[in-house]
């Protein structure tokens, strides 16, 4: 099992953030001089770590429900430093959603019904759907999505002939859970050339292969706006893996947890649940499909509270029945995050006193993260040796990167992938740490890196610029 | 895949609940008369959902440390609401041990370094421990003591011939995460006329046993205090357990979540980690031990946080590199939950403005949970055809209830454990809500339940009298 998001590369990048921040931690002879004063962190999808403000109201909720009645929403001077809204909000999900239990108690394993049926609007809503389309029993509120992947692909891998199709590149916590779970894992690629676009002649291929290896492929893995590669797919693309998923009988796990994190005016987010009412496929009873969302991405960026929920659509009785077992062996996902899921899904309302800044807030994120995805893809497109999709969405890019014949030797001489010799280079000479490639799968002979582009503008300017100027060197390096 | 303690007696007393709190949602012909007004819940650890108050310092400061410093600690006005102890620590957790990223960011995969610090501190000095013989790099904080479970069982079953030695009764989590992940179950059984009592001999037989079958058994599960039995070990019990895990190279799986809570004077919390170093088994490097705590027990009873740790002692290197993976597949636990952690094994110290109030809220809570131990075991125990051991630590009884003849034959008559029947009946006639014992596994022949003794005095003594009354009457029933 790798998980390449907090692998070899991090390791090395935490060691010497530590030699900068405490040098009297080592002995004087071992204190190296490193050519930059500080890491710059781009490996993982983690905004407030590098600078992102959290959005003040469901802060202030979030402390008022954790708050006892007498040294909070009851105590008279709370007025005076709180929003009439976030008060009565915080009253709501003690009273009502949390049952006057507060914060404290374990809920429901699948969390409160209440905070379920907001979830519900809030899909029936994003998605035009009829009131009553989602089904608060078939919502589960978990730890993160990390922690409702783990859960369905235990409930979906019986044993070592079970595979799941993943793409190719993936994000690692399906390939290690997999892994770790004995089951197998089935690529298909996505293309690249066409913005990391899928096509069906691929996941047929990919499905025959397996089946010809006698795997018994029961799911889907499908990640839109794409992570690590940031593309945003289109309607029909979309239809035609929901399609593909009901024609074989695979349950479609839809991981949408980058749904508000689109940044190029001519994509838009269609969900799969969407897609799969549009058509036919509900109405018909022929596709299972658990759809993923969290708190940590969007432009809340709530990574630590672990707020998350899955949608079970269409999947049988039985089965649900079970996942609510494995559930409750949990007993529930943490409150907070529940909370913070339940405010994502229901912000202010328009004429609400918090309104007008939690909207501000929230778009000051949005067109930051918009002039950063650009600044990123075209600035590593720019450089000569790189090729660097455009990233629609999602908070990443995933430049190919050309490298030396020698250094591609020098790796393989030495047991390492020669991106991760690649961005150990980075990371040495610049500071920068990215994630090698290979961490989450490509074409042979491919070779480049995963970053984020979440460090403010300023720093992701010098980062394209450090980033430019450490290929030519290394390129060099290698040339000589 | 089974799950007594939120299982069928538990959906159908919510059933009930529904109807009573809200008749409207029932169809008129449809509702029901219950002989009671409210469900009382006994079958699960949820303090604060029956009533138990969140201690208040905690909660401060974890509000705290969730508002923007411009709306929180840095606000003029927070001085006239909070007390200063409460406010500096939310600045050393966002400032210090969250690096200055607040709680919205991951963490370390393992937790924030200066927290796990703080574990160490705590461990060392509850043991009486030499300074450093806790490592911070092996706690790993989790989303409460279950996700620790779950995360070491995962990793201890490759496959269908590992097996997991546990007690019987246990609590459920190991019997359906065990099933779940196709391992095999290796029970020994506790000693109900000794108290609950473990004996070397029992454990010798069960893995003799076990290893006549072909099961590789590769770890043994302890929890002390007992769940759902209330024992509290000795000394001399809790060090024959770590030496016949050390001459069998078995991991010990040590579950201490309800340290804090040990009622009897008699009885004292002696952790494995103190019997693995004083039987000299750390020194000699013999034994693998895993503990478990949580934030949900003990007194500040914050099950809704999801906090808790495990700490390694003895594990190889390369096993905790791997448990490092697996950890950082999920991220990292929740923040507010590793914030409760840091606060349960660092309170307010003497001299500072709100240690008189959190030692007298924390005693408050315990002297009632003593109170009612005594009151739910000597009740139970006086029940005609009951035999209930003394409750010495935990939050529960586990009464043996002689059963009529004729009610076993009806309940197998009905494919049913006969204690679900005599839970089902106690749940429509007295609305109590309890686990049949059978969901947590008894000797062949042995009926009863689990209960907590949670709600309030007044409520438990009702408990007592309307068990009592509702078991003349089932005897009745039956012999007739």
């Amino acid at each position: 099992m790798e998980y390449a998001v907090r692998g070899k590369v991090v390791i090395a990048a935490d060691r010497i953030h530590d030699e900068l921040t405490n040098p009297q931690s080592q002995p004087h002879h071992l204190r190296k001089k490193h050519p930059f004063s500080h890491i710059v962190y781009t490996n993982i999808g983690n905004p407030h770590s590098v600078g992102q403000s959290p959005i003040t109201w469901p802060r202030q909720v979030l402390a008022l429900a954790d708050l006892p009645n007498d040294v909070g929403i009851d105590h008279p001077k709370i007025h005076e430093l709180f929003p009439k809204d976030a008060i009565e909000r915080a009253r709501y999900i003690k009273e009502s959603a949390l049952e006057g239990y507060g914060t404290g108690a374990y809920s429901h394993s699948q969390g409160p019904k209440l905070f379920r049926q907001e979830i519900c609007d809030f899909i029936e809503k994003r998605d035009g759907l009829d009131a009553g389309s989602c089904n608060p029993d078939c919502i589960f509120m978990t730890n993160g999505a990390s922690s409702a992947i783990e859960m369905i692909l235990t409930a979906l891998i019986a044993d070592t002939s079970c595979g799941v199709m993943i793409p190719i590149p993936q994000y690692p916590i399906y390939s290690a859970t997999i892994d770790l779970l004995g089951g197998k894992k089935v690529g298909y690629y996505l293309n690249e050339e066409k913005g990391w676009d899928m096509n069906t002649e691929e996941l047929e291929r990919s499905l025959a292969d397996a089946k010809a290896q006698g795997i018994v492929v029961n799911s889907f893995v499908l990640i839109n706006p794409g992570n690590p590669t940031g593309q945003v797919l289109s309607r029909q693309a979309i239809k035609r893996i929901v399609k593909f998923c009901a024609k074989h009988r695979l349950v479609l796990l839809a991981d949408e947890v980058y749904q508000e994190n689109v940044y190029d005016e001519n994509a838009e987010f269609y969900s799969c649940k969407r897609a799969a009412v549009e058509t036919g496929l509900v109405k018909e009873d022929a596709l299972e499909l658990i759809s993923f969302h969290s708190t940590s991405k969007g432009l809340l960026g709530e990574c630590g509270r672990r707020g998350g929920y899955m949608e079970l659509e269409g999947v049988d009785r039985d089965v649900r029945d079970q996942l609510y077992k494995m559930a409750s062996a949990g007993l529930c996902s943490n409150i907070p995050g529940q909370i913070m899921t339940s405010l994502m899904v229901r912000g202010p309302k328009r004429g609400d006193p918090s309104y007008a800044s939690y909207q501000r807030e929230k778009k000051h994120v949005f067109d930051g993260l918009k002039r950063r995805a650009k600044i990123a893809s075209d600035g590593f497109n720019a450089i000569p040796g790189f090729s660097c999709q455009e990233a629609q969405g999602a908070m990443y890019c995933f430049p190919a990167v050309s490298l030396p014949d020698a250094a591609i030797r020098l790796a393989q001489e030495n047991g390492m992938a020669p991106d991760t010799m690649y961005a150990v280079s980075l990371l040495e000479k610049t500071g920068i740490c990215v994630v090698p490639a290979s961490g989450f799968g490509q074409e042979k002979g491919r070779f480049g890196f995963r970053t984020t582009f979440l460090p403010s503008e300023d720093e992701m300017v010098r980062v394209v610029d450090a980033v430019k100027r450490h290929h030519e060197d290394f390129c060099k390096q290698f040339s000589s």
